[in-house]
């Protein structure tokens, strides 16, 4: 059984507010939560309505108090309460990818492993991006979530710190496949629906773009997943 | 109101097999249907519960009707009946993209659309992989599903007649960065869990990979539509 004070906490936990100030967050289902556990996360809270789940330090629960627990659409035989991950400050990699107000967690997610494919291991995101502890941005970045710092902060402000040459995916940025791209860098990557906005745009002089190879130019954008992919793919097909 | 006729194929084209014997597909939401008659797709049924739709020939129905004849698990204002695309044999890429049992229809739509964005015009799909015109993957391929001439056929009989230079995706593969690919190729992309079927495998020779650069080396392989926009990406580089 679920006690009412951990229910009250299952609760506020569906709140950023929450979330960040207790540094807590949620995760669910079998996959992600037994990959947090072998990468030795924690729980504070671990639920599960299967018995095999017990030897790993599971309260067993019925299928309907999970499915009362869960925050995401269809419940999944586990549900976690992990402390946020900590990161040592020391590895600092040369590429940082910079997110602008994306909103889609299964994009979140998505990024996040390609951070961790790609050795990126910082990644900053724009106070309006989606929070990286929604329980679908866990369940889609899986372990990777404990990998990369990821930092939610004002964009101007720190793209006005930066020195290092900044570059923002932009529909008639230059061509990124005849762009020479330094060692060191930040990609800025824009919202699903309006990239990367006027604000920041008028801030960074480097834009760059993946050239459309479809005769008919009515292909709208690529997924800005799929975009971050080839993108950060062209930053370090150069370090090997 | 859907009348019972109409109530009926609508049921039928949940299945497969129907869809491809009628040569009919289900398209559902305002985007992609706005998008599939903006490209002169003509429906065979369109049904709205908003009055909006009206203009654009729809029958207005009950938001009751609608969420009974969808096929996704939130109906969303508009549902369509459309027959396939037909296709311009004459218009053929230099690389042309294989799918072994592709399961997720989200990773099929991004990587039609990934597909539309390079210039794949030919992608040729196991017959283990998901249908291209399931109701999700209609979805998430929005108006590309009508640029790409797709192919459901058994891969071992076609890639045994293929005379192109063909690569599979496997994690043991040579670095693609280093990798000289030729103008003219055939990519082979695997599953989401087991990648390239053995049996595959064992018919062609050249393997290539995305190197994974993050220091821990516990990131689970890439997700199938990300590598693909990557490798693609790889092979259309040299063509700018």
């Amino acid at each position: 059984m679920i006690s009412n004070n951990t229910e009250k906490l299952l609760r506020k936990l569906k709140a950023k507010k929450y979330r960040w100030t207790m540094e807590l967050f949620v995760a669910e289902g079998p996959k992600v939560v037994s990959e947090l556990l072998d990468l030795k996360m924690k729980p504070q809270h671990l639920f599960s309505d299967k018995q095999e789940w017990e030897s790993k330090g599971a309260t067993l629960i019925s299928s309907s108090e999970l499915k009362s627990a869960s925050q995401l659409e269809t419940s999944n035989e586990v549900i976690a309460v992990f402390p946020f991950p900590k990161f040592d400050k020391s590895s600092k990699s040369n590429v940082t990818l910079v997110l602008d107000s994306i909103n889609d967690p299964g994009n979140l997610g998505t990024i996040i492993r390609l951070c961790d494919w790609f050795g990126v291991t910082e990644l900053i995101c724009s106070l309006k991006t989606v929070d990286c502890y929604n329980a679908k941005v866990v369940q889609a970045s899986m372990g990777s979530l404990t990998r990369i710092s990821i930092h939610y902060i004002d964009l101007k402000t720190y793209l006005t710190a930066t020195k290092t040459p900044t570059f923002i995916a932009d529909m008639n940025g230059e061509n990124v496949y005849k762009t020479s791209l330094p060692k060191e860098g930040v990609l800025i990557m824009g919202n699903e629906a309006n990239g990367v906005s006027e604000e920041i745009k008028k801030l960074i002089v480097n834009k760059i773009s993946i050239p459309r190879f479809g005769e008919i130019q009515e292909t709208e954008s690529l997924n800005v997943a799929t975009a971050t992919a080839i993108l950060l793919s062209e930053f370090k097909r150069g370090c090997v």
